[in-house]
């Protein structure tokens, strides 16, 4: 993420206002937002654009999928279900319509996939490539959010899935974690979580810092992606740091985690990399310990 | 409106789908999504693109308030009372950080003055103009949402406020019909309501194709802003179709209609300026009634 983008990020939080019904304000994965009712709403909004988080000229399905996906994601990160998304597209002016059809039309798959129908949107054109702006609506099924701020000193850091190698496909195809999240929230939920976004490293710098902690990371023990050890030289670094993965980063109570690996019954599977320390951010490789650098992703 | 983009709007209506919590599909100003509870959420997502919606170098403070109130505009059509909001941002590549803060304090600055904080969002920069994406929520503070489709024939037809001449100045400034729809709701919801967004003609023969009627409109009667009489060679045929006013137009029982005129305490004025009929188009003017073209506004 260039440095401008998170200079605005960070100003957005320092100055981001609360209100009444917002019981998770701007920082964690989505915002909660608590009704009259004492319904939660879960919302998140994210946009990708074109040269940005997709390369021109790529099948437009797997864009409008992507687009939902993402957020989608950020959703399973708070362990919330979807009910339903918005979206808005910015097309090219002169578009061709069967390019505006088939950005929805993935949209709308992902959005089958999972219970998520499209209920509304805008569309307009400009001169630039494609944004598409999603929006999604959700509830917390087992009452409460997960946030990024609750991992404690011993508990255990887990991943779903493998990691890596993201650029050459997996960031086009991913499946969001939904299904992990809402297991995980039956097994017990997770003290802390949010999706893999940035890269692993990053994103668990922010958990750490959202959480007051630190943490211990064994290399060795990250699983790796297999587009990752196929294309990337230095497949683990890509694993620790290249960003788009859409995994569920979490931690458990260690007391908690075995019964919660016992119960595990998806194919999806969830790794122990690591433990939550009270400070320092330590990354263990060949049995030397180094200091963590926040290794993560800028967007092409 | 480009042609490919209606054709687009058009598919997407045709194809949209329908879901088990969906009151209100696609189609209208917002849409309504029943919640397990019984809440009704009002949603709606409007982009505004730089070259489109606004031009280069314009006051990136009322880029982000027109964004927010072009979304708060369409709760106000559906007699709904804004929740809270998220914001999608794509900026051109290296933006000044000025830029993005200056966008960002004209949205929060909008939801301020109607109740409807930024919750959430997301910023991702590209090689283009500014694309600001908006989504609100909503709720139905008088129960029920008015659509586009429930005039009837001998109902009256209202605007709000003066219409024409929005490109010389209040398509930037122009206060979203909260407070107004919030006053019509409280004295009998009208039968039928839309913002005008893309002119009044186009706007109402969209309104009397969904309630399957007819209209006549006394030219005469239009209110025509001060900013078409000052800037507009022909004020009244920026009035009819100039676009962008965000005034509500809204019918009502001639038997109720008085009742709401009498008891009416705003500033912003209500004028009736016509009548629904079964059927057929008609634009009074000079005492000679024409076939109403669907003079609408085209992006620039």
């Amino acid at each position: 993420m260039p440095s401008g983008e998170l200079a605005f990020l960070a100003w957005l939080r320092r100055t981001g206002g609360t209100a009444a019904g917002l019981e998770v304000p701007i920082g964690d994965d989505a915002a909660v937002w608590r009704l009259p009712s004492g319904e939660a709403l879960v919302l998140a909004a994210d946009a990708i654009a074109e040269g940005a988080h997709f390369r021109s000229g790529e099948d437009p399905r797997l864009v409008g999928r992507k687009a939902l996906a993402v957020n989608l994601s950020d959703l399973a990160a708070m362990g919330a279900a979807p009910l339903c998304a918005l979206a808005t597209c910015a097309l090219p002016r002169g578009f061709a319509l069967p390019l505006a059809e088939a950005l929805t039309e993935g949209l709308r798959g992902m959005g089958e996939e999972f219970g998520c129908p499209l209920v509304g949107g805008d569309t307009t054109t400009h001169d630039g490539g494609i944004v598409l702006s999603v929006s999604v609506v959700g509830t917390l099924p087992h009452g409460a959010a997960v946030l990024r701020s609750g991992a404690r000193p011993g508990d255990l850091v887990f991943v779903s899935g493998a990691l890596g190698g993201s650029i050459h496909g997996p960031h086009l195809r991913f499946v969001p974690r939904l299904r992990e999240s809402a297991a995980l929230m039956e097994l017990g939920p997770p003290t802390a979580m949010m999706d893999v976004s940035d890269g692993l490293l990053l994103d668990l710098h922010r958990l750490a810092d959202a959480s007051g902690v630190g943490f211990r990371i064994e290399a060795e023990r990250v699983p790796v992606h297999a587009d990752a050890l196929r294309h990337e030289r230095d497949p683990l670094r890509s694993a620790l740091g290249g960003g788009e993965d859409f995994e569920l980063l979490f931690t458990l109570p260690k007391e908690r985690a075995e019964a919660v690996l016992a119960r595990w019954n998806l194919a999806t599977p969830i790794t122990e990399i690591g433990e939550i320390l009270p400070d320092g951010r330590l990354l263990v490789q060949n049995g030397h310990s180094t200091v963590a650098a926040p290794l993560g992703f800028e967007h092409v």
